[in-house]
């Protein structure tokens, strides 16, 4: 699997690890053991001792894990070796250990503390991200840029709109991924086929107190087959690196040496090419889209799963949390490669401004066509304009120049365009400040928004 | 497309027909140039002769489609066909046709408003599912089956939780899907990058007029290439294919013959099979189970369109668009078949509580040991249960009668086993209405959000 | 199914429309008769009945379409249209329509004999595409061209270099289809079970029979739910989708005003954008890409749908049928753009060379080092090339003319660097021609196989 | 990524280990040095120096592996670590390392070598399933069993039969899969965009005998961004994997206890459940299920990395990389869980047939309603088979009985059926016996074409 931990994050790679989830199933049965004590079904003494072996570093994670795949899953082996390990101490209490609950019951749980963990991750960086992104919206003010549509030239925006583009998306996941985190994050304790059968009368007096226990809130009904709130958060970081991916193959076409507006920061190692120093390899890019280049992929592989017959079913769930994980350090990859790409980026507005130039004007003959419709109609100013374009393609001049001169000629009646409109359609700062326009409101409101989630911590 | 076809609906089909997409396309224009004239951005005339003129069937809609590919897109053979149109009529008005918008924001908007009629037939048939598997659920009470884990038979459930099992992700669907909804369907206005550049200063004015006239709620900021409100909402979607699946699944797995639980009621042609007429197919499952069957990979093909490059892609929203329309009519097909398993479904209880007293008592085992672990110890209750479930497994009684004679020779200490526990560990009924009453809260307030939902309609 | 059709071809969607689908299950149904008739096991007129009977245009097409989602499949309407309509012209033949075959033997055999139209239409755009592409690779010679690695300028290459690196798959696949098509288009006949139970001892005669009358080669067993090798043609397509993108990328990114390396032949109306007419949208690129964006999504559903249940399965057949089409659609439409688009491109070889004149001679960077490493160790060419590149990169002159400065001034001792070796490493002629070289042999053999199939018709 | 190595092999693990893969890394870098001294592109005791220290047990794995992700491969730090090991003892040499070489020669070229290996684990294991299953066959003679479609029953088939339907499409991948990886398992050696330019006019030699010393094949072009030849084996292992989840769902099928007719063999703790030890969980079939079950998701996210951009792409190739070899470790996995569960199956022949007996006759209806087709119409025919079956269904009897009823009551003219064919309808042997027949010929040649492989080693 060296190839799938290239893609995630060291930091989630921990979350994630055996001793990490281990420890989170351990987790879940001492809650159980002290909660079935607090509520009358296990004597006290007896959780106590299962609380007090409930320690990762106590046993050998590595066999755990080696005896999984025949147990055909994780928590079977690690059951067992608990009770094992409890019966040397106290054998009374051996047997209540894991009492009433089933192996799904388990594992889900464990996942679910991860998981809060692994949000908690996403979340402080995406923060972060955000926060760099409306620094650099904030600190830019009308410089032109080009918009470009189907990979060409459009029209003109403003850096600061083209920053609020991408910032968005990736603040929105950022508050969803909270909103779904709590929505999504629940105790699973539903015992063999999720009645919890085993316990009899007081399984609501003991959902509540296991639930207690791990800060988990209770779900109305146990979600043992009934994946759909699991996946949802699942699907919101599928989203999460679909909007990273925009986001990182915009910087990458913006990298190309041929237009090289945005670049990652120079620095010690960073896209250094042992055979080719000349060269600026956009390497968090390349980092970002590797990691989130399979998360549709993920995502479908999570929905195919969902399909688990009657009240557990058969292999699903084991290939739904292989995908978990990968997910989740795919997402938190993603989200720190371009934090570090954008800490302190190149940006080149000269060579914004270089490309709008370049385009000789041409950009401005939609607003120039919109200008001269109503009054020369349609016929008139197609011939018009297609006549600019073409001078203007064959070198004849910029199409500013060609329009004074035309306008001096006599080619286009003085009514058709009067001084200020002229002097528009070429005042690139103008057109950038209007772009800035268009998100002026936003930008406030995302400071807000982001303030917000920073001075509110991730549940 | 034929086989596409056979797995939407009918009423689906007619949402994303052609007629209709180009309808809702036409609406689109006459909203943006009334609303252009309603702040002063065009004669008010001119308006009035577009929107006169935006009426699909004025238009040979297969010529439209037959453009399209060439073109890049539908929306451009649409606007020129209906300037060429408004010319003949009203030739000064030709020129503020479709004035201001791009491409993408005429198909994204007639998207967003086709989508809304096909939440509206999801919502619509969902709401009767989850209405008919509730009374079921109603209707059945302390009725035993068995729960199956691992495609084994495990414990004894009852159906009512069974089918609350069912109903709950869907409940969840429905009403998430509404919300959802409200969320992702906005006006699409951007014009040729998204800064609304050709409108100036009135840029605000006028997208409040075209929301107002659609009836669109206006998003922060264009979203030609911020997929993620657009995409939640087909993952949603997506979700509810899951979870349709999983109730098929199960439906087909307890139709199997040698199982025959439940069964599609039969009927006039519904799943029998002219050469083996002796079969009861179950058509409605496979219409259901066909139909979802793409759902993962739909989803992931759309988060795979997320990377549109720049202000606008080169290619990915035309994919987005078709997966889209599929992805909603294979949603509706599902919802509408399981609807019609569900009317009248074939249930049998009687084989129900055969296959649990099949079983000869082994589902009570795992009670029988918890109850004697705490008096016996752990090794002397499984060296008792195993031998008796050694025993029932060759044949020699059911556990219930073994038990009774192991308590009768003494094999059992009197204290072990109370009459109480002893009756009860074989108490079909007692156990099925326990499991009712894990969903004893539940299915109130099922049926209040139900009624909820019936009482307001779908946005 | 708008935007489906939208990413298909106008050929490929007749090859899979209603009509010729109905036909193609009439042809199967005209041939078991016939072959029936054949080896004795039904009357010579009674075969002649049906077969004359077995023509699409006779029925009405979209009703057999809108009986098919509740009859579970298309073939049980069809045979019992075809049934009834011989029943009125020869009411004892009737019983003898579809004798011994299943619905699934009727629609499998049709699919096969449309897929053996449309690999034709693929066959025959893909030999005209890889025939372009070698066309331009024999008339380009020795014209150097940035190779670039990670989207950043590299090394120098020779545009033929890229054009056979853009050939090759593409003639493997052309090959590959072939080879592929003879492997998996296999008549499929095998009763309710696979068994051919219905017929009895003449089994191996009646498959020979029919085989011979529909032209198909004979599997070694039925294979209703052996999917292997017919989806072993779908992954084919699925892969040459796979480098059509590959090409189409390129191509888009070559495409970009800012490179300008490559674009479409100008045209009638391509590319042409209503409101922004100073662009140049690669729109073959557009359809191409649009085209083949889910492919990958698509081979995996039809993967997905590998688990048919027992001898056959609940649904999933339909949902590959729907998803076998989509993908040949999308294959064929893409091949057809990219055929557009390289019919006479615009080739700008001037911009090519003055690309990489532009990275001011660095791309032969690491050429240089390593002449110097041998001569002059690690550390000292180190430092020198790194004191080189940076003095170009603050625009002191190109590496060339620092380079020659260096040898000048004796900070290169004069045996490090032959004459020939200094000129070799600028002269991109040279380059070039060597680039050339690597695919001299294969430009030849690529010319021969082309010729081969050319030779030969597409089975 | 602990429940992704659940989902693998131990032995699959192993193959594609950091220790494993950077070994192969050292190896191509030996195997490039020895053979540049072979052709004289480098001294010969340089290559000696460097061959010496290409022992992956030099270095700190775990440090090359961290270092991957900011150098954006995994070949940067091994590439650095080995040249600056070889400069200790070799300083003059350390500028021959990885000479000409790209870092995605190195990696290509070392997952080719580990891939070699685990086809070989795959191609071993495979066989071994596919003796079982065909020793399965041989063994067992004219046993009858239900065929089932769309999950109910339909006709009678034979034991073998089935057996058959499910090795054919192993055979075919076993011996497919040793094909491809003859063609796809070539040397990756191109250098920095593909053409060698930095070795000049030996670039022949070198790669001839870099090949010699690897033994692998030579592609007729680098073919570092022409993935199609590589994509069709990891494409004929995710077939692999639906053919192995085909069986593996058939198995959980008849394993289910109400069917009960083929399940593991039962013991040491296979499918033991702690808490509920009635079960008889599928456990081989849970392991194989759940390690296919993404594989087309795998394939998927493999085909949605060819896009690879001009010569060498950013970010695609390390997300395929990652998937590679999780669909392998899936993919082996899957074969060595079916070849534990089909070592020494329980196969309850009895089962099969009281399930054909349950259908008390219903499933010969079809034949019954054949034979008398030509003989009584089908309006007769109809009626009295529909009125047949009606009674059978509600108990009257079987429809043997009622059969011999009818005739003795003459409600069946004598001459509609003789003798032979009345107990040829019922006769299950012979039945199974013309089941078994369908694959005579076939059994021969599997074990031909298995004793073909078994003799002849893989590549």
């Amino acid at each position: 699997m060296l190839f799938e931990a290239f893609l995630s994050s060291a930091a989630m790679e921990t979350v994630f690890s055996p001793a990490a989830v281990v420890q989170s199933m351990m987790d879940m049965e001492a809650a159980l053991a002290r909660a079935a004590a607090k509520v009358g079904l296990i004597p006290a003494p007896a959780a106590q001792a299962i609380a007090s072996l409930c320690r990762a570093e106590l046993y050998d994670v590595q066999a755990l894990i080696a005896a999984a795949p025949r147990a055909g899953n994780l928590a079977l082996p690690v059951v067992q070796r608990l009770r094992e390990t409890v019966a040397l101490f106290d054998p009374a209490a051996a047997v209540y250990v894991h009492r009433g609950a089933s192996a799904q019951d388990l594992v889900d749980t464990a996942m679910v503390l991860r998981t809060r963990e692994a949000l908690r991750l996403i979340d402080d960086d995406l923060q972060r991200l955000c926060g760099q992104l409306l620094d650099l919206a904030e600190r830019h003010v009308a410089v032109p840029m080009l918009g470009r549509t189907m990979m060409q030239p459009a029209q003109v925006i403003s850096l600061r709109f083209k920053l609020m583009n991408w910032l968005m998306p990736l603040l929105r996941s950022a508050e969803r991924l909270r909103e779904q985190g709590r929505a999504s994050l629940l105790l699973q304790l539903g015992g063999a086929v999720g009645t919890l059968d085993a316990i009899g009368g007081r399984a609501d007096e003991l959902l509540a107190a296991v639930a207690g226990e791990l800060g988990l809130p209770l779900p109305d009904m146990c979600w043992h087959t009934q994946r759909d709130r699991w996946l949802r958060l699942g699907m919101e970081v599928g989203l999460l690196c679909g909007n990273l991916g925009k986001l990182a193959q915009d910087f990458a076409l913006m990298a190309q040496a041929e237009i090289d507006e945005l670049n990652e920061p120079p620095g010690e190692g960073f896209g250094s090419c042992t055979s080719m120093p000349h060269k600026k390899n956009p390497v968090a890019a390349l980092q970002a889209l590797s990691a989130v280049q399979r998360a549709p992929q993920r995502v479908a592989g999570l929905l195919a799963c969902m399909a688990q017959e009657h009240e557990r079913g058969l292999g699903q769930q084991q290939a739904e949390l292989a995908e978990w994980s990968g997910l989740m350090g795919g997402a938190h990859s993603a989200v720190q490669a371009l934090t570090r790409a954008l800490a302190e980026p190149v940006i080149r507005v000269d060579r914004m401004r270089d490309h709008v130039l370049g385009r000789q004007g041409l950009v401005a003959s939609e607003h120039l066509e919109l200008l001269l419709l109503p009054r020369l109609g349609r016929q008139r100013t197609g011939a018009f304009v297609r006549d600019l374009i073409y001078r203007v393609r064959h070198g004849q001049g910029t199409l500013e120049q060609l329009l004074h001169a035309a306008i001096d000629v006599g080619d286009l009646p003085p009514t058709a365009l009067s001084a200020e409109e002229l002097a528009g359609l070429f005042d690139l700062e103008a057109i950038a400040a209007q772009a800035d326009g268009r998100v002026a409101t936003l930008i406030v409101q995302a400071r807000a928004r982001l303030d917000a989630m920073a001075a509110q911590p991730c549940a």
